[in-house]
């Protein structure tokens, strides 16, 4: 697979721009307060389906060429992306199949189903998952659309931080979590473009850390399945998010898992925003590294709000 | 008392500007297609101490003489008013004591302490605040800015109303929650002078629904603590509320509990913003009256987000 190129990511833009929202920037005086920065926070959580996957998997839905219609798209993902390949789907009235884990919240198949997606159901493994997939791909011949190592995928997710960049003024860096590294390879993608001065940080989970220590390492590391409550970031990158990560990331912070779910719930009293753990990891990492951002404007990339609340982390620690 | 006009609204409004939010609209095609209505959402949430009570208090505080300012201010409020009054005190550095009952939630009253306000503790009855409230206006002078029966406060509450009008295009109805009635004195204030073709309709808890039974009988009645989880509208409407209400509300309309908790729950879902329940009961009466508001423009007034996000009333309804 070829990386995506800026072109794409222009051509991405105009593709998805009725689909999608212009989410608003949000600034925080709290949070500015604790940080002694001045941050910026660019809100995904109020994208269509909940989280900036929309972007990435409308622009692959749309993009497809007309005779692919007929045989919709594909993918694996009990998350975000299951929901946002569903909703661009239902918009270009296309068929979209999900390979899901029967396992899966009963909230997140409601709302693939909701949003006129199809679920394959299958026992919670990686080799029942590939089987069930395979024998979908055989069956329908629909457009496979991995969750982040596409580079359509990612030429989609590298709107938001284009769009941003039209929403803020002279940032010094852009922060965002990584789990596949779509969201971050997008942020590479742009900025290395337009704004090249502009820094840009991985943020991950302390237990899930394996972005940050194949940076370090300098060669692609992945661990199966680690255990963290921010569960949107517990896939590792591949080929094509590693290259954009190993080129443009300044850093990858990692943070404890209380410190995710203390960061969490302080942006829901303070900013009166719900957002997923995913997002409570890049506000952690800059409430833990006050000497790295001090004075500086931040960009942070809040990636989405889709939570189950009736079970919230800091609920969930009681009892 | 005398009834406050709309020349003091435009004088607050101009008072207040420099310390409180011009809060965003919000609009939410989940609740438009559930109501057939079109819904625009005046996000007070995202309001200075997360509530619209913050207007009406920094209208009391900054039209203080500068005689009144070493006695500051004084209140009895276990809500968002204490929050708004404290945080309007701080901006002007005056004091600020709040006559709270000690068994007002720790939440409050770190809040209230975080903007510098003094708290004096009193036994959980009216009778113990009174007494409170009266040897502390002897102690210090202060000026007493009442939660709602307040021209100040209307009129710093009817600038919420009025930034509303030029954020949206004409609406055919409004809807707020009604407690003591200053929210919905202010958008009467504001409407009947400026857009005297909108309606104006109460939204109440059918558990506190004395405004409701006001309105329809023609005569103020007022309860003696009602219960609902929607517990920023337990107080009656007064003199001044009542006035207005009487002369410009098209109706009140009730919803149960259950209603009020579904509403807030699904906009914590659908629209990704965290709402106090007080916020939810204006939404549920619109689900529950489809054919009222059906194919109208319809501006709703979210007043408020400080939620103790460890109780939250649907988790609460479990075992």
């Amino acid at each position: 697979m070829q990386l995506p190129v800026f072109d794409d990511v222009i051509a991405a833009h105009e593709r998805i721009a009725p689909w999608i929202h212009r989410t608003p920037v949000l600034t925080s005086e709290t949070f500015d307060q604790l940080s002694g920065a001045q941050l910026f926070f660019k809100c995904e959580n109020f994208q269509k389906a909940g989280a900036f996957k929309a972007r990435g998997a409308t622009n692959a839905v749309f993009g497809l060429r007309p005779d692919q219609r007929a045989a919709g798209v594909a993918t694996h993902s009990s998350g975000n992306h299951a929901l946002s390949l569903s909703y661009a789907a239902g918009r270009r009235s296309i068929p979209c199949h999900v390979v899901m884990p029967h396992t899966a919240p009963q909230a997140k198949k409601d709302a693939v189903r909701g949003y006129g997606g199809e679920i394959i159901e299958c026992e919670p493994s990686t080799s029942a998952r590939e089987a069930a997939f395979t024998e979908l791909e055989r069956r329908t011949g629909a457009d496979f659309v991995h969750p982040y190592n596409d580079p359509r995928v990612i030429a989609g997710q590298a709107t938001c931080s284009r769009e941003f960049m039209t929403q803020t003024e002279e940032l010094d860096a852009v922060i965002a979590p990584i789990g596949g590294g779509g969201m971050l390879s997008g942020c590479c993608l742009t900025l290395s473009t337009i704004a090249p001065q502009v820094k840009i940080y991985g943020a991950e989970p302390r237990q899930a850390d394996d972005a940050a220590r194949s940076l370090h390492a300098g060669r692609l590391i992945t661990d199966d399945a680690p255990q963290t409550v921010a569960d949107g970031l517990k896939v590792p990158m591949k080929e094509l998010t590693w290259q954009f990560v190993r080129q443009y990331v300044a850093d990858i912070l990692t943070v404890d898992e209380q410190a995710i779910i203390d960061a969490m719930k302080l942006v829901w009293q303070r900013m009166k925003i719900v957002i997923e753990p995913s997002c409570a990891v890049p506000v952690a990492a800059i409430l833990a590294n006050p000497s790295l951002f001090a004075g500086q404007r931040i960009g942070v990339i809040i990636t989405g709000g889709n939570v189950d609340l009736d079970r919230l982390p800091w609920l969930n620690q009681e009892g």
